[in-house]
């Protein structure tokens, strides 16, 4: 197989790993082009040095970029994603595979996969599925977009922890995003609790309370149970939860995500479809969001 | 044994659930108080009915109810919960157990546990795990105070499901109150990430890429996991939570947890306790919290 001319735009701690991999399993040179607020030609010597310490070479324009690699992978500030896309997509020459790894919105994949393919390139919506400091070289990325399967192609045998999930642009980083509104919301409850629970010294007891029941089921079974259920309880629960959260504020603390689950607990019993689940037997997860999609109008969930 | 003489101060779902499963034992009648704005002396023919339906009479005074009952059950709605508990401590007889299930918070608990300690009685601050309706008189009960320990062996032979927490009065309650945050905020983020999944089309995979991970490891490492990186990676994770809170609006979703996720999570980063934890080697979720607190001041967690 023949290895795939490399570019960069952008060189943060996601492109460096990357590179640096690459680099080490004999990759002839990379390309480095950057112009943000940091780096931007003309570069500092300090940062050319960098550059190459990593096996590759800057080049003074974008232009330069597209003209020099097949492959080239978008790693900048998430404000400037959308503008390092355009200027891709400007240069780039037809069959050009452009990875993004950006952590924009999936309207903001979208938009370059646009601009890219109009230009004849193919375009990975490529997405960090954890930390290049922790995991390295072997972060999970997953992926879609017209571009997904050859990006597999050419990086799984190169080491990359590659999972495709489709042709759609958008598709994988709507997935990265909804998996981090639970993980991070799951870690900001927990905080919240816990610090409270420590206040209010029975850390120990809470926590046991809090995962025993969890370790006690899968999650998968949790999710559609609360899935299920919202569509019935919602009301009540949200009320349990104003109480709940003044009892924070005894201990200190301030209900910031307590409050929030009044709120959206709240949000699910106003569209007023609990007698009609009531009266079903057996629905599933799926009729309760279906019928929530169907019941808010876009802007008002 | 002889079975002690059981009260109701209300008379709703949770009371009328234990009333019937004491009736159906055998427990001679039973006495039933209610002064709430449904019922209230002089009480309807169908509340009465309903009440001696359940094996229970009802009384016009709470000065009768103290004088018939060993055992008092408070379940009352939560906004009475603290006036009901002064009525029955005002008249209760020295020895008398006063069972407090109403949902409230940890103070109200404590409050209700002074007056009714003042007089001779015992207190114990009862907390349902659960939905009667669910569990019926089998719903598990998290208790704590003076009295938690005689209620277990007064009750446990008479089928409840009695957890003891301890005997000071409001720990039990705040650690089902603290389970709820995380419970019931779960519900909120998982309700939040899935409709806007269903928005965009990703719902199966979106399901699976919350679940999978979580299925794949405990939720007692995961929390663990949660608070000890809290420390280091806060502030990144609030930015990225800002930019999913945009993302979340794209598919029309209002994104309150996630809101609240990013204002936590900065809350955690203002801190400023990364770069000591960042030098620490084995740190644990202890160490993380007990820096929590002692950053913190009472009221400005």
């Amino acid at each position: 197989m023949t290895l795939p001319r490399i570019g960069f735009i952008g060189f943060g701690e996601a492109a460096r790993c990357f590179a640096r991999h690459f680099a080490d399993l004999g990759v002839p040179e990379m390309t480095v082009f950057c112009d943000g607020a940091t780096n931007r030609p003309p570069y500092t010597p300090g940062f050319t040095a960098l550059v190459r310490e990593h096996g590759a070479a800057t080049v003074d324009s974008v232009t330069d970029l597209g003209a020099r690699c097949d492959v080239i992978f978008s790693a900048v500030v998430v404000a400037a994603a959308a503008p390092a896309g355009a200027a891709i997509a400007a240069v780039l020459r037809p069959g050009t595979l452009v990875v993004d790894i950006n952590a924009t919105t999936p309207s903001g994949k979208k938009g370059v996969a646009a601009a890219v393919t109009a230009r004849g390139g193919a375009f990975v919506d490529a997405n960090l599925m954890g930390s290049a400091e922790l995991y390295g070289a072997k972060v999970p990325l997953y992926c879609s977009g017209d571009g997904a399967a050859r990006f597999a192609a050419l990086f799984a045998p190169l080491g990359l922890n590659i999972e495709q999930a489709g042709p759609v642009p958008g598709d994988a980083a709507a997935v990265k995003m909804l998996r981090s509104v639970v993980t991070k919301g799951m870690e900001a409850l927990l905080v919240e609790a816990m610090v409270a629970a420590s206040r209010a010294g029975v850390r120990a007891e809470a926590l046991h309370g809090i995962c025993a029941p969890m370790d006690a089921t899968s999650f998968s079974r949790f999710a559609d149970m609360c899935i299920r259920t919202d569509v019935l309880h919602a009301e009540r629960r949200a009320v349990e939860m104003e109480g709940v959260a003044d009892g924070l504020r005894e201990f200190g603390v301030d209900p910031v995500m307590t409050m929030a689950t009044a709120a959206r607990l709240r949000a699910s019993a106003a569209l007023g479809l609990r007698t009609r689940f009531a009266a079903k037997v057996g629905y599933t997860a799926d009729d309760v969001l279906d019928a929530y999609v169907a019941e808010t109008a876009a802007g008002a969930a």
